[in-house]
């Protein structure tokens, strides 16, 4: 299965402190293998989510501060494709833009940016598929939650968090966890 | 089709208010009829949903300030059932939990809260089921998004807005919109 890592761009600390956390954890719950914060440093997202990494298990990686156009040069550099989230792009369920993603075989980097993102991230320069979670504004966090679980089938909810401390139990009614440790 | 509304729980002014408004937004975009803010106003939030429905179309409703326990008793009144998203129900991928609430056949209300939610939350006299959008803790947004998604079975993606003054037309690369007005 092809990995996904996800650049986190246009973070301003503070005003999008919770959002950007989400944003990370999303990643990590929902099957990518890590995130890139670009062109920012925010310590307090870092360890908030080395923290979840540290108890709830599994390997996700977190970097910080690196600028995106090197943080696309790499990632391409290294064979793999660039989704962008927008509301402008080819729409996820009346399109067969998905099928095409899949096609590729490849790894990818999603991008999630904001309103506000640079004109070049619809450039071929930067991505290879302008996709929408519906043409619609709505939130960078639940655009990345479906695209994860559509590109992943839904396995991404099913499998387990290696060295984990602590793990849900799930329950019909109320709230059960084991420690493994 | 059944209608859903969604209950947002926990907000705190300021600290919560991005991110309330991309639930609030999430929840419209992914076809929810309306979201209840209980317990708190939150004016700032109001203005921006109601912004975007005159902007973007379609009808959601937004309510502010009723007590959590009036909004489930009113709704449970009407003949409706109550969904709670939380990483320690049932999960909605590896469980029937999903086929379950759809075979009610019912209008529902999605309760989604925080870490913090009342024990009360997972009690028979609040919720018909407690849903998790896999077993790891990440976001209250990403849930709300995937459980719609799944839901409504993808079709909410495709759904016109009525009255809309502006609308995307999806594109490969590029912003394109046009005015209906």
């Amino acid at each position: 299965m092809p990995e996904i890592v996800v650049l986190r761009w246009g973070h301003r600390p503070q005003r999008d402190s919770r959002l950007t956390t989400h944003v990370a954890l999303t990643a990590r719950a929902l099957g990518a293998s890590g995130l890139i914060l670009t062109d920012i440093e925010d310590r307090g997202i870092k360890e908030t989510v080395e923290k979840v990494v540290e108890r709830w298990g599994g390997s996700f990686s977190f970097e910080m501060g690196k600028p995106w156009k090197t943080a696309v040069k790499e990632w391409k550099g290294k064979g793999g494709i660039v989704v962008h989230l927008t509301a402008y792009g080819e729409n996820i369920e009346t399109s067969d833009v998905l099928q095409r993603i899949k096609a590729c075989g490849k790894d990818v980097l999603v991008i999630v940016g904001s309103q506000k993102a640079p004109r070049e991230f619809f450039s071929e320069a930067v991505s290879d598929f302008n996709v929408a979670i519906g043409n619609q504004p709505h939130s960078e966090c639940a655009s990345l939650a479906v695209f994860l679980d559509r590109f992943f089938g839904g396995r991404e909810l099913a499998k387990s968090f290696e060295k984990a401390k602590i793990r849900i139990i799930p329950q019909k009614r109320g709230k059960k966890t084991a420690r493994d440790c």
